[in-house]
C-alpha cells in the first residue's frame, strides 16, 4: 500500500480542507494509506465515522511551524510539529512522499535536512507547472527559487528531473526543454546561463534554446530550466500581474454603469471559461526535486480541490517511481 | 534652442510616424528643433510644406541598422547609418539627446561607444516607466537588461540616477526605492543582492527595503532596483503575461455566444478605461541612464501618439539638465 505523510496543519484552511480532501482522494486511490500529522482531536473530530478507515491514521504532534518562522531554525527547534514529524516518517521509510501547505522554507528545509538528497543531486529543485494559453497540458519551471545561487550544472541537473517528470507524470513524450534567457541567441545571457545553454545543449534532452520572459505563456516550451533567483521572481510576477489585470477588470465591471454592469451579467460564463484555463489547481503543487522521496509544497490558500489534486499528483509520482527513475539515471552519469 | 536627435529609420512604422509625431511636437515645443536623421527623400516627402520649417532639418544618411543586425558590429561598419550619424551629432555637441525606435542593442551600443558614459557611471542602465494599479504616475525599473552581469555599485549607482529622473521629470518627491529581490527580510537572495541591499541601506536614498516579483504593479515603489538579469526577464514576462490574458479575454468574448457578443458589446467603454490605465505611451520611452546626454529607446512598434510623448519626455530631459545633475552629484561622492 502507498503512503502519503500530510502535514495537516499548514495552509490557512487547515486542517478542515485538508481533511475534506482526502476523504475524497481515499476513495479514488483504495490502495493509498493517508497519513495525517496534527491536532489529534481536531483531526478526529474532521474525520469523524471516517477516523476508523482503515485507509487513514493520524499521528498526533503538538507544535505548529507558522508561517513567519525562520524555516532552518524551526526544524530544529519544534521538533514535534506535524511537518517534522511528517517528514521522519518519510525519512524512515513508514511513508512514500510528504505534502504541506505550510511556510515553503521550513519545507524546503525538512526536505533537504530531513527527507534528504539523493545521491548526485547537489542542489534540490522547486518545480511548479504553470498555465500556457494555448492547450491544457501547461509547463514546468525549474528552479523557482529554492536556491538563491545557481551554477550552470544544478539547472543542467534540474532539467533533466524536470524531463522524467514532463515524460511519467504529465504522459509528455519528449518534452521540449529551454533555458530563461535575455534573448534568443546561444550567446546571450550572463556566465552561468551561456554555460548551461553548452551544457543543456551537449545533454541527451530535446533542448530547443534559449526561451524570453514574454514567451512563457505561450506554449512553446513543456519545461523552462532557470536559476532559483530569476525563477522565483518571475514565478511571482506572472501571479502578481495576472491578478491585477483581473483585479481591473473585475473593478471596472461592478464599478461601472447599469449597462456595463448588464454586460458583465452576459459575459459571466465566457470569463469563467478563462479561470478554468487559468485554473492550475488541477496540475497538482510545486515538487522539491532531488530529494530521497517525493515533497510537494502547495498553496497555502489551496481549497479542498486543488489539495485533491495534490495529492493524486502524489499518489502517481510514488506509483511510478520517479525518484528511483533519477537514481537510475544518475548512477550512469558517474 | 534644445536640439533632439532622432532616428527617423527605426521602428515598424518608420519614418511616417517619427515624422508625424514632430509635427505635433514642434508645436507643443516651440524653443526645440528635431533633426531627422534618414532617407531624406522619404522624410522630406512626409514633410511636405513644413519642410523648410526652421524647427525641422533633415540629415540624409544612407544606411539603416536592421532589428536582426549583431549591434556592435552593426554600429561600427554602418557608418552612415541613420543611429550612428544622429549619436555622432550628439558626441559633437550638434544635439543634446537621442531618441530611437529601432534595434535596441545597437542603441545601447551607440550610446556606450559613441555617446560615452559619464565619469563615476561604469554600466549605464536601461530604465523604462512601468504602470501601477492605483495610480498615474507608474514606476521606474532599473536595469531591464543594457547589463546581463551585475554588481552591487552598479545596481546603487541606478538607483541614484532613477532618483534623479523620478525627482525632475515625473515631479515624485523623495521617491520611495525599493530593491527586486526573492523575499522581504534583508538577508534574501544571492550574494550581489545582498550587498546591493546594503549599499541601498547605507545610501542617502529613500530605500524602503525589497520587493518581490508579485508586487511590482501594486504601486508600493517609485523605483525598482534590479539587475539586468532579472530585469529584463521581468520586464517582459510583464509584457507577455497582460498579453496573454487580455488576449484570451478578447478571444472568448468575440468567440462566445450571442449573448456573450452582445455583453462584450455593453463593457466595451469600461474595458478602454483599463486600457487607459496601462497605457505607456504617456510615460514615453526607456532611459539609458548614465550617458554623456540623455538617450531614450520607445518600442518599435510604437504609433505617432507614443513617439510624441517620447519627444516630450526627451526634450524636458534637455530642459532639466538631468545629465548635469549626474555629473554634479557623482563628483561630490569621489
Amino acid at each position: 500500500m502507498r503512503k502519503i505523510a500530510i502535514d495537516a496543519m499548514g495552509g490557512e484552511h487547515a486542517p478542515e480542507a485538508i481533511v475534506e480532501a482526502v476523504l475524497q482522494a481515499k476513495v479514488k486511490l483504495p490502495n493509498t494509506k493517508f497519513l495525517l500529522f496534527g491536532d489529534e482531536n481536531k483531526i478526529k473530530k474532521l474525520l469523524a465515522d471516517n477516523s476508523t478507515d482503515e485507509q487513514i491514521e493520524v499521528i498526533a504532534t503538538t507544535e505548529i511551524i507558522q508561517d513567519e518562522d525562520e524555516p532552518v531554525r524551526a526544524i530544529r527547534r519544534k521538533k514535534d510539529s506535524s511537518l517534522v514529524v511528517a517528514a521522519r516518517y518519510v525519512k524512515e521509510g513508514k511513508a512514500d512522499g510528504l505534502v504541506s501547505l505550510g511556510n515553503t522554507g521550513a519545507l524546503l528545509a525538512a526536505g533537504i535536512f530531513i527527507v534528504g538528497r539523493i545521491k548526485g543531486v547537489e542542489r534540490p529543485g522547486l518545480m511548479p507547472t504553470l498555465p500556457v494559453k494555448n492547450s491544457n497540458l501547461g509547463f514546468n519551471m525549474i528552479d523557482v527559487g529554492a536556491n538563491a545561487q545557481a551554477k550552470p550544472e544544478y539547472i543542467l541537473k534540474w532539467a533533466e528531473m524536470a524531463n522524467f517528470y514532463a515524460e511519467k507524470i504529465r504522459g509528455i513524450k519528449n518534452p521540449r526543454i529551454a533555458l530563461l534567457n535575455n534573448g534568443a541567441e546561444y550567446d546571450k545571457g550572463d556566465d552561468i546561463h551561456k554555460e548551461a545553454y553548452q551544457l543543456l545543449k551537449e545533454s541527451k534532452l530535446n533542448f530547443i534554446g534559449n526561451i524570453e520572459g514574454n514567451e512563457l505563456l505561450d506554449g512553446k516550451a513543456d519545461i523552462v530550466a532557470t536559476d532559483g533567483f530569476t525563477g522565483n521572481a518571475v514565478l511571482k510576477n506572472i501571479e502578481g500581474t495576472s491578478s491585477v489585470i483581473i483585479h481591473l477588470i473585475k473593478d471596472s465591471l461592478l464599478n461601472g454603469s447599469l449597462t456595463t454592469k448588464l454586460g458583465a451579467l452576459l459575459i459571466k460564463s465566457a470569463l469563467k471559461g478563462i479561470a478554468k484555463k487559468f485554473d492550475t489547481a488541477k496540475y497538482g503543487g510545486a515538487v522539491l526535486l532531488g530529494l530521497n522521496a517525493p515533497v510537494v509544497k502547495t498553496h497555502g490558500r489551496s481549497d479542498k480541490r486543488a489539495i485533491y489534486y495534490t495529492l493524486l499528483q502524489m499518489d502517481k509520482m510514488i506509483e511510478e517511481e520517479l525518484i528511483k527513475l533519477f537514481v537510475n539515471d544518475f548512477s550512469k552519469q558517474d
